[in-house]
């Protein structure tokens, strides 16, 4: 997070003047509304014309940031949006709505004939993923869930690496989104609860899976040549929230005694079709510093992020010893990240701004989404499916195969 | 692996001269018996009386080693452990024999009254786990299993820090044993098969799970206070062997193609009855430096073997930061090593004479063994749960309770 590489965005587009413009709209302009906004209005090639949010107050706010593009706003309740969808002039639409609203807004966005992107996670239930599915194969408009993380530059070095078969061939990988939210995401630094504290409340399962799956997709082929075939899942009991609270709060506010149905970590064990295993951890509300514990082992080494290390058999010069990760992401580097210059405002180290680019520019061009629906479907299926194990005691429940078995034969797409 | 400490013997055992000395042998002197051996021999009040092999140029080598304690030597074959056993001048027996002997040793040496120390795992089925219970209770003669990682300096540290209540409440657990062994313990440089081999051929399971598992133990006060309840456990399917053999000795290695039940990585999925969870990894066959990846997580924070940092709320200088281990590992240096000095010949750092000598104390004085039984069994009892559970395709399997309700009751002992 804190390894912020200036890009700029005039150079991210290497496309040609005539490619047309995009012309854009975003719904829900909260603080990652507006950051992805910002990223976007400075972007050439890309025409702000519509922002929607329930609160005016935000919305004001994320006006300022597009000032230039003269977007018209939108702020009339819940379903505000749909006005928006209407408009004739738009390509796309970018949804960093609440949770709970992302499904229903990219497909009400597919019906209507726009491009959706959404933040992550792009579906809450199996319903909601099966309707996207649906509506996707039977308007035939693109869709992508916006997982920034599969663009690192970090992670796209280590998939240019894979590729090249240097790892041999995959056998397991491990990922996490460990990142303490209590005091800024689930709860305000006050100690009250924000919307995505219900989620706390009333459900235990792998509330966020899709950061720690996104390289992993890639890396392992998912979807294309491998598919997630059974997940189990265990949770941990909820000593975490409680404890926060009475450490912040004192013993005797609510939430120090209040049963949450959320486990402080969650462990899932994911088989593929090729036998292959990868292990995701949800560990959101207990103290600790931001990490993804990334690991992908094949048949002839192996990455740890952990470690910033990597092992290559008949490579590495001393037998059995980590070497520095580093060298090989400069050897590596993902031709995405070298074609980028320097710009002060991109978020995430400038992982936001090359994904919006390849947003934009798949609109630009008509071409695939760098990362398809089935890859946003696959990773937040997680959220449900993780649950359901949970529920039933840790036993493997089965992925739907969403692309209808068509992961045995597409091939892999993104970043190639 | 390379972390050297030297330690010295003679220092180790801050016991009187009164004491009567322990009366031992040796079962099984290959390497690793050696190896114990060679420690044993050189500490104050230990006298080898005797050594037992099948191989008499084994027993040969391991005699030098003991010279000055003039031990007798046992080669009649497979079963002269038993004659050896017949002796009345033994106090206890150290079994370093190959992996399907150390429960049959162990409950023979019981039962002829003398004290058993097995090398890791102690028992390979379930039913062996509760011949070695069934026979230690009726008998009332001690028994351990040399889990060496349990007594190195770092996790002494971290059980130090957990026991002051600076990781909080013990949350979860992550532990591993990679360690690629294919070209020198189940197979030797050549490629011909040693012994463990045939665990590769006709078993799919967590092989040898003990190394992990030994700390988070102690760190969560397994079978004192906790219990683990539920294993689930999922195996890749196997790539790593054949691809080994392609690449060193050529596509027409017979093991090149040979069909190995044994899948290359394990992961395992412990819930214990308080709530908590523990993962574990099997991962012996790949190509990759040493590594225990271990992590426990607490409701203050963690520590990370990987990063060798921690993360103390409250404690660490900055939010949500790692800090390093060492200090920490200074200031909780364990009382058991600080009070041990420099001996160059100590195996694994010092810490295979730590465990001899808090053994061979527990033997002179008569005081329980620093590892259970309970804690032995309970380790290697994940060989065959988690082959169970693999065979039936990844549901969870409940844990025998070898404590027979005990461990609620039972209070923490080990490194108190």
């Amino acid at each position: 997070m804190n390894r912020r590489l200036f890009l700029s965005a005039g150079a991210a587009l290497p496309l040609s003047a005539q490619a047309p413009t995009a012309r854009i709209a975003v719904i829900g302009t909260g603080n990652r509304g507006r950051s992805l906004l910002t990223t976007l209005a400075r972007m050439p090639g890309v025409d702000i014309r519509a922002l929607c949010d329930t609160d005016p107050s935000a919305l004001d706010r994320a006006a300022t940031v597009a000032v230039n593009h003269k977007p018209e706003l939108y702020s009339r309740g819940e379903n505000d949006y749909q006005r928006l969808l209407s408009r004739d002039d738009l390509d796309a639409v970018v949804i960093a709505s609440p949770w709970k609203w992302h499904a229903t807004m990219a497909i009400d966005a597919m019906k209507a004939g726009k491009i959706a992107a959404s933040e992550v996670p792009i579906a809450q239930t199996l319903e909601e993923c099966w309707q996207l599915i649906d509506t996707h194969e039977r308007t035939r408009v693109p869709c992508m869930m916006l997982e920034n993380w599969s663009f690192r530059r970090d992670n796209l070095a280590v998939l240019n690496m894979i590729r090249k078969g240097l790892l041999g061939d995959m056998v397991h990988c491990h990922c996490a989104h460990s990142h303490d939210c209590i005091d800024h995401w689930f709860f305000d630094p006050k100690g009250n609860d924000r919307w995505p504290a219900e989620f706390l409340i009333k459900r235990n399962c792998d509330q966020y899976p899709t950061h720690a799956l996104g390289p992993v997709l890639s890396w392992m082929d998912i979807n294309r040549g491998d598919s997630f075939a059974t997940i189990t899942s265990n949770a941990t009991s909820q000593r975490g929230i409680n404890a926060y609270f009475a450490r912040q709060f004192g013993p005797d506010h609510p939430n120090a005694k209040k049963i949450f149905a959320q486990g402080d970590i969650v462990t899932s064990l994911i088989k593929t079709q090729q036998g292959r295993t990868v292990v995701v951890n949800y560990d959101m509300q207990l103290p600790r510093p931001y990490d993804n514990r990334w690991m992908v082992q094949g048949t002839l080494g192996l990455y740890d992020e952990d470690k910033s290390a990597v092992y290559l058999t008949g490579k590495s010069p001393k037998y059995h010893e980590w070497e520095p990760f580093a060298p090989y992401q400069a050897a590596h580097d993902h031709k995405w990240w070298t074609t980028m210059t320097a710009d002060p405002n991109a978020g995430h180290g400038g992982t936001d701004l090359l994904e919006l680019s390849k947003f934009i520019e798949a609109v630009r061009l008509k071409t695939p989404m760098p990362l398809d629906l089935y890859d946003g479907v696959t990773m937040s299926s997680v959220i449900a499916l993780s649950g359901r194990s949970i529920a039933m005691g840790g036993v493997p429940v089965p992925f739907p195969d969403f692309t209808r078995g068509q992961w045995k034969s597409r091939k892999p797409y993104f970043g190639v």
